[in-house]
């Protein structure tokens, strides 16, 4: 209820109430997890006197238990316009603030009937950029649990294993330690590798080939975790080496500018450590990275801050966990990516997934 | 191919270029599958000389190998509005459809910065409500790892087992039949079965209660099944006998009612067999069913038509897949739900679950 509380300090300058509909800014706000992230099953609203949650009949009973929310039940005789339209009047709201970035335009025609709408200039997203301690632990455990996959998934690459049993493996590991997947594995073998999301396929293990994995874990309290590793099946050839020593060497400069503007307290735009990176796999005669160096991450994968070349005036600030993610993808070849996940803390920068970065051949 | 094909044919007329944006549709119309349905990683474009597929470096090597579509990357020296833009003056494009249903706001806001819209009218999932024999066959062959779903998992119901363990071991049991879920199972034991969309907690079974199921897989052609049924662990009560029937008998109703219209060459609206059974279950005392009696699927769990008292102006016809689900829930008691698949055919509709109907005393 906090932060519902500091979000309704923002009603009345511009809006006098706020329209939630993502279903991960209900779990923020709300703790309640069982909404479909694929279709509309609930809305939030914050009104200057109340709160209130939007459910239909499957969900109403526990909807009805949430903490500080009144249950308004949408059903097939009266459709979310329709009961929408009548606190409108009742609360006299006269501008609503609606997430740009997650209603569909089916809907906003549908609201603009009954009400004044603006953009709320994603208000929660930027709540949520900054976690507190509780967050920041949950997305530990999801990294500590996601390196014990690797540890786990390195016995189980072995000739002739295809990509999807392998990522059919770490699915299986991280259910049976009691979270889930963040997202589906991405597993490529050799060649397969130089696309940054390739989908595992059942292309077969052969002797000295790169292997690339890319996972995450979702823990209990629903936050994620997202790393990756690429590791060589037999022997590395001289060039796999120097490609595996250039991508680890510019995720190790953007970490060491990261840690040396902390220290000496300058702030930080999300571009400039993708500069870094990026740069520093130019000057060694490699393709740019055809990706983000880095992403935000919690409720979400990929979530505010973003580290990349255009779309990054975010400042880095306390409180912020994103990734670092170099890669050099060389098609007909193969593709090499490091991703790891840090804390941007007062006083310096956490890495908090833990694998072995040094270049392993099995 | 002949997908997109068809789909030309309805260009020229209220507009020249067809935008799709959901993840299922592009699907439907590429066969591939690797794009998140929790983000916007691609767009179609299917214009009268051309069909493009727009998509960033992590997916530009795979998508260019796409048959039948043109690759446009997004980057972060482009950005979507500029190369649909670009596309839009070249093809002299006047009128752009998009759906409704699917796009945000914040994009159609871009989107209109270069060219004039209007609703596609759902013309995709209108062709995806009809399935084809291959189709067909995708959704039985979930139903039937559905069914062997539902035979384990009655292996495992033991005093003491929690909803959260159940859960896991139907993913588990899927994961290992190489297929996936097609949404988290929904396990409720005693009292929480009244809340149809339950999430799997760590209550434990206990003596005489009932379990309800619902559950569905994926299979390898990324359609879906989905199935209900409620099980007694120990004995059922006379009145717990009583709803059980109740339930089974209204979906009896229901199922009856469609066999009968199609022998009979009648059109039947999706309303029609939800009112009957709606109204069978009130007849008897019990309260109304607090959702739709049923939904189409293919590769969404939930699609076109809809069974419902509001929204199912639909017309049932041949080649729709859609399950017939009605409930009975009694807050503080228990609920009972009972849900199959049917296939509406020219001669007839067929059961395409088939998991025992009866009565389980465990």
């Amino acid at each position: 209820m906090n932060r519902a509380v500091s979000i309704k300090k923002l009603l009345g300058k511009n809006f006098d109430a706020l329209l939630v509909s993502s279903t991960k800014n209900i779990i923020y706000l709300t703790g309640f997890n069982g909404f479909s992230n694929e279709e509309r099953e609930a809305y939030l609203l914050l009104t200057k006197k109340n709160n209130y949650i939007f459910t239909d009949g499957r969900y109403s009973e526990v909807a009805s238990r949430i903490n500080g929310f009144k249950l308004i039940e949408i059903s097939s005789g009266k459709n979310f316009k329709e009961v929408l339209g009548e606190i409108i009047t009742k609360e006299k709201i006269q501008k609503l603030a609606i997430d740009e970035d997650n209603l569909k335009i089916s809907e906003v025609i549908q609201i603009k009937k009954v009400v004044k709408i603006c953009p709320d200039e994603s208000l929660i997203e930027k709540l949520r950029m900054i976690k507190d301690e509780e967050e920041i632990n949950n997305i530990k455990k999801a990294c500590n649990l996601g390196d014990e996959v690797f540890k786990y998934i390195l016995s189980e690459i072995k000739l002739g294993v295809t990509e999807k049993e392998i990522a059919k493996k770490i699915e299986i590991f991280i259910l049976k330690n009691d979270a889930e997947i963040s997202f589906h594995p991405i597993v490529a073998f050799g060649q397969n590798s130089s696309s940054p999301h390739h989908v595992a396929s059942s292309r077969k293990l052969k002797k000295n080939e790169t292997v690339l994995l890319d996972f995450g874990v979702k823990s209990e309290g629903n936050y994620c975790s997202d790393m990756t590793r690429t590791i060589f099946f037999g022997k590395a050839t001289d060039e796999q080496k120097r490609i595996y020593k250039t991508v680890l060497n510019s995720q190790q400069e953007a970490i060491n500018f990261l840690k040396s503007s902390i220290i000496n307290h300058q702030s930080v735009k999300g571009s400039e450590p993708d500069k870094i990176a990026r740069e520093y796999i130019k000057s060694k005669g490699f393709p740019t990275i055809p990706h983000s160096l880095g992403h935000g991450i919690g409720l979400e994968v990929h979530e505010k801050p973003s580290l990349s070349p255009r779309r990054s005036e975010d400042m880095l600030q306390t409180g912020m966990v994103f990734s670092i993610e170099p890669g050099i993808y060389l098609p007909g070849f193969g593709g090499i990516r490091i991703e790891d996940l840090v804390v941007f803390h007062k006083n310096g920068l956490e890495i908090i997934t833990r694998a072995n970065r040094d270049l392993i051949e099995l």
